[in-house]
């Protein structure tokens, strides 16, 4: 067990033991198929079987965190949507009938809403998690959008939450987020944190024209052009938002506690980069779920070194791209735990499995 | 009720009514999210949606039909594996520890596997359904691989087995294959119906290097060159085999039914364009679910205007990137019944759904 460190670390975090790469490859290879015959699943089975080594992977239970939160910088006419969007979809969600609670059905998921930092005052609500750090981010193109103490307690908060769900029986973690306005903070620390520039950031968002986008990239430019910051805590807080930085934490505690962390699109991968340049060992936990509609998912993808699994077109945000890469986590744990060898398949040695 | 009919129509399939088309878009338009922003899972359930007007579409209930039979052709060494790898996979089948039911599991879907014509006795065993046309197939380099009567035999067999399951209650039919050999009839059936260069439908199947698939095409091509067959009939009876005449058959059962199926990769989608010729009608209720790393199936897709869902690299067949799909379908279907309308979100008139 780790117990949450205090900031800037958060946790511990270990590596994978890369030298089981082989050793996993070689137990997939004796499975009853061709071998590499499931493609991209047996790259998935050895992640697996590295992140739960010395145990098999398990991969029963699985939760979608969706933390949710208000931008400042949405006062700038950066999405095609109104701030108070974020605080009915959240509705939505507890009422379990927005296009994530429909794709966590499909994926046999549970769903947890945290409210990271909303700007409303929510009434209590069975389901939804208070861990509001403040009633929305100030407004990043003019000043931070959050002090490096909130980006610090918002990354911690989620580190508690994500490893005691995960002490609670969890196999396996996925993040998603809400909050309008989030597409431009996302933009602007994949600019600063993979030294992209911003301009090959900024897209579409929520589903902005032409016009929209070049008033975006404005507003993203003029918070680029206000800091220089590089260090991830200091980008995080610079450009916002609370539900990012609770998103890196999710994914910090995940590592911590030796549990893959499924990464939705765009503001998820944003947010796993914050993590990774906090603890670079979080990578190996990391599964990229799939590859977003959104421009600047490309050079997250690319900076990580990641490859999707999913490239359905997908940029609603919410959580739904890794809630449609769960069932493959699935299949590929069972590569391991359950797929007979084909010598024993060959001798007409098996016994009836369940 | 469509009761199978006599040979060569073995049943009746409506087409979907298209006009249907821009208007499940724009319910689908009208929820709670930006518009498109499910990318693709829109297009699954408009598919969906078409299929089953003017009722609302089902996904609960997916079951997998695995089709195993013998293949003549095998003797030429074709495949990398002996032709008795074909019953053995059966029993792990059977036993439930193959690579398909592990995927199986992960994907919430039943398994049934179908005798379509194993070169082998097998004891009655439950779970095992025989509908065996005959031990094996004829060597198709050097004669038909059966007989039409055995071609719409086993074509009848299948429908009525799929309507039938079908009437108990499935809402989603996943088909997939087993049988040692069976690449190369696919090959054949691939190069005839899609009239492409044989050269370009045969492909490394369960892993031959370049001699093996040197040698595999000159067996291909010797029996592209025995016969000048075009019709769809004709051509499954030179070429082969039993499991895919079945995979034909219900392909038109499900199209017969109103339900969807999902196509697994290049043999599965081999007898697809068998009961597309057939039956034109039966190509809007074919999902096809994955782009499989074999090298004829670019061809198929082609043919059939198909753009799969998955790109996993897979390439074992049994319903592998069948099952894998099934969660999409679950999750498109849920965006037509489930999932709430903006102007509902807007207005906080939702009730609390299951």
């Amino acid at each position: 067990m780790h117990a949450a460190l205090p900031a800037p670390h958060f946790c511990t975090i270990d590596a994978v033991d890369h030298a089981l790469e082989p050793i996993l490859r070689g137990r997939i290879d004796a499975k009853a198929k061709p071998p590499g015959s499931l493609g991209r699943l047996e790259d998935l089975a050895v992640q697996l079987g590295m992140i739960w080594h010395p145990m098999p992977p398990r991969a029963e239970r699985a939760t979608v965190f969706i933390f949710a939160a208000d931008h400042g910088i949405a006062a700038e006419s950066v999405s095609p949507y109104p701030a108070s969007v974020t605080r009915s979809m959240v509705s939505a969600y507890l009422a379990g009938c927005a296009g994530m609670n429909v794709l966590a059905k499909a994926a046999g998921a549970d769903v947890c809403v945290v409210d990271a930092g909303i700007d409303d005052d929510l009434p209590p609500c069975p389901g939804l998690i208070d861990r509001k750090i403040a009633r929305g981010t100030r407004n990043a193109s003019r000043e931070p959008a959050m002090t490096t103490d909130q980006a610090r307690r918002a990354i911690a908060a989620a580190v508690t939450l994500v490893c005691d769900a995960i002490d609670g029986g969890i196999d396996i973690v996925a993040i998603g987020e809400m909050g309008i306005g989030n597409t431009t903070s996302a933009a602007l620390i994949t600019h600063r944190l993979a030294a992209a520039p911003i301009a090959d950031c900024v897209g579409r968002g929520a589903g902005l024209d032409a016009a929209g986008v070049a008033h975006k990239l404005a507003v993203a430019a003029q918070a680029a052009a206000r800091t220089t910051a590089t260090a991830p805590l200091d980008v995080l807080a610079e450009f916002g938002g609370f539900e990012i930085a609770m998103m890196a934490g999710a994914v910090l505690a995940a590592a911590a506690r030796r549990r893959p962390v499924v990464i939705d699109g765009f503001i998820a991968s944003a947010a796993a980069l914050v993590a990774v340049r906090l603890h670079p060992e979080a990578r190996d936990y990391c599964v990229f779920s799939h590859r977003s509609a959104e421009r600047g998912h490309k050079i997250l993808l690319e900076t990580m070194a990641a490859t999707p699994y999913l490239d359905l077109g997908l940029r609603l945000g919410e959580g739904t791209g890794a809630l449609m890469a769960i069932p493959l986590l699935r299949a590929a744990a069972g590569i391991l735990t359950d797929f007979a060898d084909l010598s024993d398949v060959l001798a007409g040695t098996l016994g009836r499995r369940s």
